[in-house]
């Protein structure tokens, strides 16, 4: 199994809403291969698919039941505190939720989360000790 | 926000565990940067990052608990319907759990499920629609 990740898929209690957080909120562009009840986002090499939560635990052969802390989250990389700042007032202006407000953080960095309709934890983080290639990806070895 | 992710974080109830899971059975490298509670695996751009769940549910400022599906799923697109089944075979091999074997889908694909020891999918699939860029990231427009 080469090492990649193509898509993280989110399930997603109401499409139009999600939709709306991303394109409006978020500021992504709805991918062209998106249907009638999934979406795609194209980002730096991989996807982000929105998918009705039942079908995604359908597809995936589990139960759909599910609370809680979902164990997992998505980090943005910004390139400064004050981008981290721009980024959250953004995302709190387009009527977002914000958890962490941007603040220090133990391991040296300035980090800050908000959370998309359905939960899903994002955090947006300016780490000094990463750089970043001309994709904007985080350069480690 | 750009359009991008640097970071998928999961949440891992045994480090050790999910380690030897990752780099054993999925067969992916540790980053140098990884810590002692804290690992990294450089993907296709993004980074795949194992934290205790307990401690990124302090980060995010979340409470940690939580049970039932997850909501989410990563997926890895393999290039052919005989790739996925060599992924699941070596997957199963090396002890790990599959959800879904292996099979046609209503979407025209061919598709199956595996999980890590905390229980978080990754879907192994080949879509006959989506062709791969130089870097083996799926294209669409």
């Amino acid at each position: 199994m080469n090492a990649r990740i193509n898509m993280v898929t989110l399930g997603v209690n109401d499409l139009l809403k999600s939709l709306h957080f991303y394109e409006n909120v978020v500021g992504w562009k709805k991918s062209k291969a998106s249907q009638e009840n999934v979406a795609f986002f194209k980002l730096n090499g991989i996807l982000l698919g929105l998918y009705p939560r039942h079908l995604l635990a359908e597809d995936a052969t589990v139960p759909a039941e599910g609370s809680g802390f979902s164990g997992f989250s998505l980090s943005y990389n910004a390139k400064s505190e004050k981008e981290v700042d721009d980024v959250i007032a953004s995302i709190e202006k387009g009527g977002g939720t914000i958890v962490k407000k941007p603040q220090k953080v133990f391991w040296g960095g300035y980090s800050s989360y908000f959370k998309d309709p359905d939960g899903h934890l994002f955090e947006v983080a300016y780490n000094p000790y990463w750089a970043f290639d001309e994709n904007d990806n985080v350069i480690i070895d």
